[in-house]
């Protein structure tokens, strides 16, 4: 499996102090946790900062699963490249959104969504697992304390999720559906709240066994051959050949 | 539209100071704000200590909408009862599950769920609404104040829902997935988790709005006939006539 | 409720035959079906010769359910068009896509799908109601025959529908997911096959019956102010004040 | 991984003819195939005529997916068996279920449901896959010749799958939801349609295909201590201890 950890790196630049907890920023630190996983051949990183943003189309052609972490740069993103993402995630390349991302172009463009949300700093959080039996969840507790993080709060402008894994609980009285997973064309999309910069989510190691767990579950099933458009609209024949069972064992 | 309100009736009776804000028991006080709704032709209500619990067949089958409370007996509602419950919601009949009515044969029964959860007495809870397009949200703000009830928390032994449509906070920590909806058969079913005897949510002006919501969204669209079974599986033949347009208006 | 019908009424001038069928265009067929409906206050027609293509922004606002068919022109239709539609069914509105406008602009930006599958013109077509607890389901038949039809094979590019009520069977060897079912933001979408200009089935009595209930089912519940915007991500407090329950009953 | 595959095993005996393309019975043909895959320690065997139904309590305990094939005995099944496999299931355990088995016991207890459905034998059946991301799709077509095969037919007494990756076209004119997957407490469920005892389905490589992608997706993520039973509701506390990072570092 090869990873591309996506990073708005902004932040980092004004802030430096967040590379104390996040060294290299928070891509490096994704990264590291990611590069731990079993099946992960690589893990590359890029940001806003480089050529085509670190994801020219051979990159995201060599990219099984992405994540994407931005906040306040989201309209510096290139839209020629949030359609190539867009139809990379249909042709079956997992997405994986982290906490600001719910307002980051890609994300509201696989989804159709506004991703709003409402939202205060520095709350006291809990999870809560309403889907153990779902992969994401694998060794994650019924309910797990997730400690000081930026606030979200309902309503949450997502469509109902497929699966909705984890609920969060927040200090200023509200709830947020923190992990909520989506199957779209050939690709899957998860989203997990925490990990605001001024925080330290990326370094809890419940925080990192789900996004490893996530990592897993978006890789790709069955990808669409690039030369196929995720478009196309083929005309097909009024009638099929039937065939026999022997036919089927050779064909199959 | 014709409903019936069952009620187990027993805590009313050892605790009688229930009937202080809660006159007639909670049925009679379900009852009387069900009343109130445009196209209800006819509200019963029943209880265990009624002959057959007060669920006759000829009530069951003369029923659209039943809302179901319990708590301490759901032991002595009769297997028989909950199999004619269930063989009805599934040709059609709506069902309401109040509060502690989780743990109900008839709430089991009907989704195949254990309906087991977490919970403690009395400490303040809010609603959130996270799905303002559904029927039951209605008139229901994005978030309200439920105040002080019993407390439920999760894991909720319950199928994902069809439809989450209300996520609860509380002051204890947890979170609730509060109001839930569900298609069976030719049935619907909708969970909502105020309720309790010794509070007083079902005076709470939005709690019996969301119920009114409900006995409107649960209310049947289309009915199996009684003669035909819901266990019957009938052999089809191996073609069907092609039918022309002309043929086609004529039929349908 | 105040119903708009769009059509891009270009093949209607293109091939005047479908006038035979269809008196004034699909639009002014689909018209008089929901005309008919008990609470439709008002129904309007809309077509891309019209200035602003028939839905400046007092007509959209003034919209209950917005019906869409199109298949030809869906370039012609402008992008701020498709945006101020996109942001008016997420605030409410409810949409109704026929047949072809599976590839309209309006109906993969609201879902965020590429809207693709297969086809092939004029195979005979029978509909499924694997649904039929659903409103849009009220008084169809389990099983009944659409007829010579345009087929649409799978796999169709949308979203995981959130109810699933008509699956379509076609002689070429196809089924269809044929009525599909969404929640977005405050608004609901309904998807429905049938309608190719060169059949009849605006004619089918059952067609009529299933847009009819979708047309009552997408009607909006709760409307978020127009002064609001759908993007917006207000900041909340960090903590609320409780309420006792006389102060929720002087409030809701 | 360790696998049980259960099989009524009554078929076999009376029409010895089907150990000529099933040998050893419908189980052995399973087993068989189940075994070749990466991850699998143990496949057992199961039948109606061992002690116990071949599933005392201490296999079921060292099972991680049990599979389940029944036809014409479905009623001699203990219904204490049938409790035990539920236990299990919400518990944890994997369950798949195959072709008659829609009338088990044991799949109308897991799901609450019917199982009901329409049925003709041996006309010409496709499968169209309708979720390419999903993994039990891992590496089937997007539609495939299934063959000969007895028919079935909607209305299918299940409640709305979680997810719905396959859709079956047959000859006479029939849809079919024929793979199904539910999550259930800490277990998943997949159903599918194939596997009639006198046609061959079993023996088709993309059958066996989708089976083993069954068997991987509803292994265990998450399991229920035995020690805890699934019907526990126990009573929290009304606050909880907030900790800071060095002590969620600690516990975590």
């Amino acid at each position: 499996m090869k990873v591309t950890i996506w990073n708005e790196n902004v932040h980092e630049q004004r802030e430096p102090e967040i590379l104390t907890w996040y060294p290299g920023g928070i891509h490096e630190t994704v990264a590291r946790f990611i590069k731990d996983m079993p099946g992960v051949e690589l893990v590359r990183t890029a940001t806003l900062q480089m050529p085509d943003c670190g994801l020219p189309q051979d990159v995201l052609e060599d990219t099984d699963v992405l994540f994407w972490w931005g906040h306040m740069a989201h309209k510096d993103v290139p839209d020629e490249l949030v359609e190539r993402v867009y139809e990379r995630v249909i042709r079956g390349m997992g997405l994986v959104v982290m906490h600001s991302g719910h307002l980051s172009k890609v994300f509201k463009r696989v989804l159709g969504c506004t991703g709003s949300l409402r939202w205060v700093d520095n709350t006291y959080g809990r999870i809560h697992t309403v889907m153990p039996s779902h992969p994401i969840a694998k060794g994650i507790p019924e309910h797990w304390e997730l400690g000081i993080e930026e606030t979200y709060g309902e309503p949450f402008g997502i469509p109902q999720p497929d699966e909705l894994i984890f609920i969060g609980w927040f200090d200023s009285g509200e709830v947020f559906r923190s992990g909520c997973a989506w199957y779209r064309g050939n690709g899957k999309i998860f989203y997990f709240q925490p990990g605001h910069e001024t925080n330290q989510s990326f370094n809890h190691p419940l925080v990192r066994k789900v996004l490893q767990n996530a990592c897993q579950w978006v890789a790709p099933c069955n990808v669409v051959p690039k030369e196929r458009s995720i478009w196309a609209c083929p005309e097909i024949s009024q009638t099929f050949e039937r065939k026999t069972f022997e036919e089927i064992l050779k064909e199959y």
